[in-house]
């Protein structure tokens, strides 16, 4: 059965029974002209959309369809925990091709939910509509955080400490992976690949589970801004030196970045350099680690630092804020500039 | 020069450059990870979403782009007007083909801040992606409203008066027009066909601008649910019939609708019955007329009437709405079941 089949009704009741009950905040969900929500009073509300699109943003020769929907949900929360905001309400609008299976399209819905039940936003509209070409799925989500609280990339400040969540450069160690795991299946066989595919390792696996189920760094983010630990904060779905580089403009300050501080897991590493990159390069490039980059003033590490154990997510140094302009790569006892590496061309294709 | 020669920032820079400065409630705009808006005290917030797909919503062979860009927007402010809503935020998303010239990228931007500046809502955000496909361009609108008068679908009562705003059909025989002229012309001459098309009368090109240029009803929405003239209210853009039968389902009433009463001009109906269509099949019919379908009180009949007197929009009796269920259409002294036309496969072309 494919989406072609069904009614634009038939398609919204499948996404409706899918969803808990709706909040006390939600006067008006699914099913009338537009939602209405009830903000919190003394709350600004944070916006975001995000769209993917079927063969720039993912490619369903090796992305199941609730990875579809938890990468495009999750793009939109790494955004809210950027700003330090709790997550609210989501609109999902997706552009489905005639010819997709409802399998798929119930699988898209469930990793949506799912990731969104985990982080207590409610998915309280959309629109679906057909698309005479790829997948297009676009989601709006709106979240909320106390005016004070808002971190911006304009915040940090000259000898502010820069830290990074987590670890970088495992998503696009595990997108490459996944891409030559595809391209040497398909020529053999043209059953779709999963992430259960047995030729990978336990180390491979970490790999590909960054890249397809990213986990959107929100609690953190929330903790962050909660107790104005963070100076300047920005997620890392553009890529590490695109993050340092936006923060450093909006903030104009300089940042110097340290090379050996960066958290690169070891199999990551180890997968760059078995292909003959250097590892520190395609960590600073590589999108799709939605990790927060953010600054901290001297007097606020130990906050930055509760902050990071209550949320249970390691956070590192990687480097300060300078005074004097520009980006700059600490390596080896030289500095070397940074090119941002984020701003491709529009046509061109980016990881991300 | 096309959008494939410019980065995702030259673009956003033309879009901020034709934005009008930051309202007082947006303290976070354009350029971080997400927009933060300030809700007023005391009022709900209204969301939704629309996406448009070149190829299904429009064609660009008589679409010019500021059209395209004006009825992106167009079908989610209407969304608002339904809801009583007055417009307050948009977020713009565009999956963008690399082949899109510049200009026709600054011309949908331009469609649509015109409308929207007319309606006072700001362009907080959005997102811009390649897309291997067709143009799509989703939108989504915040506003606000006061609890107690947010207008949905299911405030309908038996006896209430049910009213049209505007006029019915014109739409959609004015994309009947556009579509024949652009068949024809297509075949002579490979040019973009525009709606000064000089081989159009003054009739024809009342009814292609209501296609191309449609005025979505905010104020006339925003007054009725002000002075509580409206029990339920829903906007056409899926057409008179789908609306009839989605007020009298959420409502859990019938509605008798009078076929003579319908306010199709006169223009509209000529184009039909001149091909050898029956108007008032088409008109209930069509969608793509941005008007609201609102039912009234008895008692609240005059409140009606000063909302519509106030926005300068006439207002037209059509039917009303029965104890017993089911929609019907009387005509010529007889009631017939009116079917809801609107329930399309998913995957069947459908006007809208």
């Amino acid at each position: 059965v494919t989406v072609g089949d069904l009614t634009e009704r038939d398609l919204i009741a499948r996404i409706q029974a899918k969803l808990p009950p709706a909040p006390s905040w939600l006067p008006v969900g699914i099913g009338d002209d537009a939602a209405v929500v009830e903000p919190e009073r003394n709350r600004l509300e944070v916006l975001s959309v995000d769209t993917i699109v079927e063969g720039v943003h993912f490619d369903r020769a090796f992305c199941p369809p609730d990875v579809v929907g938890h990468r495009a949900l999750a793009v939109n929360l790494s955004d809210l925990a950027a700003m330090g905001a709790a997550p609210r309400a989501a609109l999902l609008a997706m552009a489905l091709p005639a010819a997709l299976e409802v399998d798929d399209f119930d699988g898209i819905v469930s990793g949506l939910v799912t990731l969104a039940a985990e982080h207590r936003l409610h998915v309280v509209g959309g629109n679906l509509t057909r698309s005479p070409g790829p997948l297009v799925i676009d989601v709006t989500v709106t979240g909320t955080v106390k005016r004070r609280q808002v971190l911006t990339r304009g915040g940090a400040k000259p000898g502010d400490a820069v830290y990074v969540s987590g670890a970088i450069g495992a998503a696009r160690a595990g997108l490459a992976l996944l891409q030559m795991t595809a391209d040497s299946r398909l020529t053999t066989d043209d059953s779709r690949l999963t992430t259960d595919d047995s030729r990978l390792t336990t180390d491979d696996r970490r790999l590909t589970t960054a890249y397809l189920r990213p986990s959107p760094r929100v609690r953190l983010g929330v903790l962050l801004a909660r107790n104005r630990a963070a100076g300047a904060c920005i997620d890392l779905s553009d890529g590490l030196s695109d993050g340092v580089h936006r923060i450093a403009e909006a903030s104009r300050v300089g940042i110097a970045v340290d090379a050996d501080a960066l958290p690169i897991p070891a199999a990551a590493r180890a997968a760059f350099a078995s292909r003959g990159c250097d590892p520190v390069a395609e960590a600073l490039a590589g999108g799709d680690d939605y990790e927060l980059l953010f600054t901290v003033r001297r007097r606020r590490t130990r906050s930055a630092v509760a902050a990071a154990k209550l949320a249970g997510i390691p956070i590192t140094r990687i480097g300060e804020c300078t005074e004097r302009g520009g980006v700059v790569l600490r390596r080896a006892g030289a500095e070397t500039p940074l090119s941002s590496m984020g701003y491709s061309h529009f046509g061109a294709a980016s990881p991300a």
